[in-house]
């Protein structure tokens, strides 16, 4: 783990996106709110919200740290699930991989919600589209959005 | 969460794989063991083979399975690294979402071990490849790789 | 921890209930779906799913068990949430307290969801209603509900 | 997850209670500390502090705090368990959850304990008391007890 | 993670000790109940018991097990805590490491309860002292007493 | 738990060390990097990082802490492997727990990657070496190394 313990605390927040490709079957179940197994994105928001404040423990050399906010949003667009994650603290250290994290997670509750539905369901993007606080200051994706 | 407790348990496995878009920089620092966070591989795979002993906890309506096996492998392509998770159980749900939790997680672990040298890495894929035990039998995916 | 390792696994299954008292404001706001924090009966319904299959860590003597199936419902009667929350497992021990923990970290995020609008908020109760499998058979609570 | 990242740290402190009803043979074995399951009120104070610690994760909107204290107490008022739980923090939110959580797992621990010698044994209350810091003051309810 | 999917489930059970050297003056407040912190053996053995269930979760290459018994006992000997931690499962990999790991979180614990009193506190050795089931059949130490 | 919640926070450090006596046979399986388990230090290490992070779980009167620092070293000396643990944190209270529990289950952890080789590995020591931060200033234990 890096030693941060020198740093000035400042506020840094971080933005990361994910995309599920679900196919036109299961984007229509989630449209019409009729996947058996449950509200989906109801369950992908909280399943990313709780694995941001585990991201700490989940990445081995990351720190753990008391997160300010978190917030996890989910959009149908076309074939595909959208998500969008945010973080927030007052620290040392950075919050990407805390919003990588609750992306990362959203998306896999997404597959696990809808996967008796089809196994084709793929996670095709996970990556940081925003950040800011801390020395490096603000951050943002140049490229167009997967 | 779907109740099981009337099937049989079963042998049951699952492949899932992951591919990280590191970039030429990155791909050289992974291949001379130069990134100063430490060894990435060696982080990545232990990240995820312990991700995929706590799925039944981060995916909320994934069962807690008493895994038998758990394996992640990661290899340098090019400019991406890909990431293949296995996990096996003898029980009454499959272990698809151990599987992708561990490819996952490696593949966030990537982006943490490696985030210092470029904002620009990205996870391109998390996706399901085979699948057997259970009532479905045996599946893999037909297209080609990712 | 009691040794139940000379048992015979059986299919285990127990149901509990939690009350919260809300009173009259925030109860029109649950059924308004007009609390700002978010939708309460799919937040706290999670929660207990999650909270069930720690149950085994939460509770020091209590043992770790895969479990089959855990639910939990929720409904508005009057100036009342009402919690269900039912548990299943196929092993050694009963799942009385994964039922029981799961209804009481429901209501306590019910709680958690409405504190804002009135710290008066209570949890009325949270007891066993039912227990079947293991020697002692089937129990159902006899007086009339809390 | 609400947005606390603009609020100032201040000491902050809650206190909850809750109320187990055991009846009067459960009560007998804990006055006589003849419980065979051992001695509940360590166990269930062990298991409350534990809990305060978790809140942040058990509590799905609940904000991870590096608590400062958590304390619970546990007497036996004739046929009635009586905790008191108390969580402080210097932080940008209140821990009225620690507080409320931690008594809560205390209570469900007394069940764990007792519930051999009886199944009627049921939680009749948890909820806040006081709290203080933050905003809003200081707040103590004002109804008799529970 | 060793696969041992294809191994048949058998009563397995291992002891582990541990000793914790505390000096004579932390000796006697043990001793006569006086350390301020609490009944450190009571913290010690429940944190013991607690660790076990997260075996785990704590030794990347160990399998999750759910644990049928754990017990740990503690007993002051002149200026050392003796620890014995006992785990029993009936699974298909044995329970060494849960075992130890009570051991050796009870050990970390009583350093906790009395690290104000004395800084020269020391764990002095944490091993498996014997194991039953599984195909190497029971085994014991041989030695002397650490 | 300790109130802490008047103090004020500064840095604190503290270092642990721990022996693993594992034999000649062992030693040499380290040596050659041959232990079948795979790649013993690299485990170790990181299983001692992520239980720094988890000291506040494990240890039921510790206070929970975002550490800042949290590193591991181990070496091969003769039939022994030595363990070298540090934890750091700007906050109200020590460190200490942090770092015996990294050093104590990295330790624990050598014992599961080689116990196949041999049941006779024990941990010898574990044990606080220095400290600094906090009221009581810079300690640092005198006799000579275990």
């Amino acid at each position: 783990m890096v030693d941060v313990s020198a740093k000035e605390p400042t506020r840094r927040r971080a933005v990361a996106e994910a995309v599920v490709h679900v196919g036109p079957q299961v984007a229509e179940a989630i449209r019409d709110d009729a996947v058996a197994k449950g509200p989906v994105f109801h369950v992908a928001r909280l399943a990313g919200i709780q694995a941001a404040k585990q991201a700490g423990q989940l990445i081995p050399l990351c720190h753990p740290l008391p997160l300010e906010h978190a917030a996890v949003d989910l959009a149908l667009e076309g074939e595909e699930v959208r998500i969008r994650a945010e973080a927030t603290v007052t620290g040392k250290t950075g919050v990407e991989m805390e919003a990588l994290t609750a992306a990362a997670v959203a998306a896999l509750t997404v597959v696990d919600m809808c996967k008796a539905l089809s196994k084709a369901i793929e996670i095709r993007c996970v990556r940081l589209v925003e950040k800011s606080g801390g020395r490096s200051g603000h951050w943002r994706r140049q490229e167009e959005q997967a």
